[in-house]
């Protein structure tokens, strides 16, 4: 029987409606191969729509060849388009965004202030650009990115980073994640060993290890990771570092330390991946030059303006040595083609204007009031902690005499709405960091930086009672 | 000796100058470990900076443990500082953007009429998301991608392309490509073998061979891809296919074919990636339902807004079964974390208020004039050439009785300004697409057409002679 009900309200055409019935009729058998349809005349009366509707509808069928048509005879049934039409598995509806705790207090590192996003000026910079540019900009890109923002950055990291480069060194790319996770495509796609500082985040680990890479995890003491742990019998892949403000330690690498890794990565002919994240928020004297400018050739360096702008932009960027520059901009090509153009072009406005330096001043006095405030309560409450890395970034280390944040206290401060960061979660060899916590302090205000820091307190003052 | 001349004009402040001056001596042994530096005042003295500068600098090459302090002696160069430091090899300039040669007319194939981008719409849209979306909005988004987009897009996909989703089945991805790699990553990245449709692209040979598989070239025949060439001794990790309109060959996949690849893939577990790049044009009948509809568990359906409306704008998607969502999103998070989060934004409010559906008609009718261009053109020019994928897209195959499209007539086809893609070219088992050439005429005007095809005629006709 080939009558429906057809619904007049739906957002889908008639003839649409028409052709998905009887398809579904076929493909599930209900009408078999060599079966005769109705005349498109006969059909249109049966189930009350014009003619011309029914005629779309087998023509569009005859066209993908469920039904064939003999002269003077009419629409049949097509041979072997029978199939049992799969059903996706009873989908459970998944919540993306959870509903936020608004009373947790949540010391998350890494997150920036985003209630300031310059939305105006980069409301206004995007749509100029829509209106402005050439017509040739919305086409495909190149895989290095736009030449613009990479004059722009170029510039840019020369002044205030000591990088050394040209601007064709540069290969835009969707954030510092997607550098490193082609850094590693690129140099220990086949089981290669990446040296890392140790603790390192499970995030980072995740992007070497999906790219196909194993870990080998190096010792840091207070001056960053120790270079004679290094293995000298096999040269890893590449040395990762985050030698500006390491996450989660804080530790900034000593000047003798980068010698030393310069050197090791010299002799054993391999590379070193320098991860620049928060360096731009220094509080103390200026910021330290990065590693790059002490070798191009020996140094890969990966940044971002995801903590200095916005992670929603979704832009980073690495400086190559010349000699990696044609295959990492080809693994870039094949893995996403290029980063969005019409946000690279308000980038590199963003930069040329002025306005990215004017947002770094303005964000680093508000997360230099905000480390004060931490720092400042901090002192009141433990007046015999110790600091590590408050000097630079978003987040500092607490180390405390005598406590050791395992898993009941971890437990007791999130029951008390206060979520902090153990160091150890972030180790791979344990034991080491068991008194060391990180709190970041970009997302929070001061009053809840104080807030915070009350309730670590008093979870903690209750445990010597 | 410490002297230099320190430049007021430079972008650079003058207590970088002192520092950057004074570490390069230190870096380059000119000043050994253990030297005593000048007091902040002789130094100040002796370059003429006030003291307040030098000691600014001192401080920071303190900080980054250039030098060390002895109490009531002063500063001291620290040991352990020197270091040969790297010159980028001399760098040869690239020119990124080569200057287009405007006579040559391109038939090139995949690229849109990007001169009718709807740059006041989007420009708009996406500066309003700028000045009204939530501030939550500006930090990380979710691997999948906006809520927003995902349901804008299960609506538009199941009313248009019969695509049976829920939105928490879509993932959103920076354009096709990176679905294509990462579905590559997720499913055969351990040397896995993939089943293409031979001819393909190189590249998406490029994209599947750099996510680490290794392909299986599959023959195609007037109705697509042969199903019996598949193996049965073991199971490819998937099939590849462009059911709708396929690239090169512009053959739409009979609907006998398609049963028989899902009974393939139910029967050896493995699965079907479907590539629906351009079926929203499609210029007789309306377009072919696809795969995915016969079986959400096991096609893996892949689009992109690239050739509807610019590859600028990386946006794709992949339509996944259930038991690939959560693997597939976890490889996304560590490959960029996520799609820039404006972008998808704007993509939402362009589908929700219907401007998405108005630009396809409108693109339509203009590809829809060019596509009868050339097909009278060519008409003209070769009457008895066959034309093949004519109905839909923005490229169609012309298969010429009696000329081998080889080296020595492409070069002359060149020589006259005109450029041709060989079917050949793209194919793997060489010799079956010798007297096929791919003409796209997205990207060209009705007069290009004109004048393309008369310099193909010209060139070809003078070969008779």
């Amino acid at each position: 029987m080939l009558w429906f009900e057809v619904n007049r309200k739906s957002q889908v055409s008639l003839t649409k409606q028409v052709y998905q019935h009887i398809r579904e009729l076929i493909l599930d058998e209900q009408l078999i191969e060599h079966t005769r349809l109705p005349s498109s005349r006969e059909m249109a009366d049966q189930i009350g729509v014009s003619r011309n509707t029914v005629l779309a509808a087998y023509e569009q069928l005859l066209y993908e060849g469920y039904i064939y048509m003999k002269e003077k005879s009419g629409s049949y049934v097509a041979p072997g388009v029978a199939l049992q039409v799969g059903i996706t598995t009873d989908f459970r509806q998944t919540k993306s965004h959870q509903p936020k705790i608004e009373k947790m207090i949540d010391f998350r590192a890494a997150h920036p202030a985003i209630d300031h996003f310059p939305r105006k000026v980069w409301g206004k910079l995007i749509k100029d650009i829509c209106y402005d540019i050439d017509n040739e900009i919305f086409g495909y890109g190149t895989s290095n990115g736009e030449e613009k923002l990479r004059a722009s950055l170029a510039n840019y990291l020369g002044r205030t980073r000591s990088v050394k480069c040209h601007r064709d060194q540069i290969v835009i790319t969707s954030g510092a994640t997607q550098a490193l996770y082609l850094i590693t495509r690129l140099l220990a796609s086949q089981k290669g060993r990446i040296a890392v500082e140790d603790p390192v985040t499970d995030e980072m680990r995740g992007i070497f290890v999906q790219a196909g890479a194993n870990l080998l995890p190096i010792s840091m003491d207070n001056e960053g990771i120790i270079p004679r742990e290094l293995p000298t019998d096999t040269a890893p892949s590449f040395v990762f570092v985050i030698p500006s403000h390491q996450f989660p330690t804080g530790i900034t690498l000593s000047i003798q330390r980068r010698i030393q890794l310069v050197e090791y990565a010299r002799k054993m002919n391999t590379f070193i991946v320098e991860d620049d994240y928060d360096s731009e928020f220094t509080y103390e004297g200026t910021a330290v030059s990065s590693m790059q400018s002490l070798d191009p050739n020996t140094v890969i360096y990966v940044g971002t303006f995801s903590k200095i702008l916005s992670p929603a932009i979704r832009i980073g960027y690495v400086v190559l040595p010349p000699a990696l520059i044609e295959p990492f901009q080809a693994l870039k090509w094949y893995a996403d083609r290029h980063t969005s153009t019409m946000e690279q072009l308000a980038m590199a406005r963003f930069i040329e204007e002025g306005y990215l330096e004017q947002h770094i001043r303005k964000m680093k006095r508000i997360y230099q009031k905000r480390r004060a405030t931490l720092v400042d309560e901090l002192a009141k409450y433990f007046p015999s902690c110790k600091l590590i890395g408050e000097a630079a970034g978003m987040h500092l280390v607490v180390e405390m005499h005598n406590i050791i944040f395992e898993k009941s206290l971890l437990k007791k401060l999130q029951e008390a709405d206060v979520q902090v960061y153990p160091v150890e979660h972030y180790a791979m060899k344990k034991g080491h960091h068991l008194n060391q916590i990180v709190l970041g302090y970009g997302s929070l205000t001061e009053d809840q930086i104080k807030e915070g820091v009350l309730r670590i307190a008093t979870v903690i003052n209750q445990l010597h009672l």
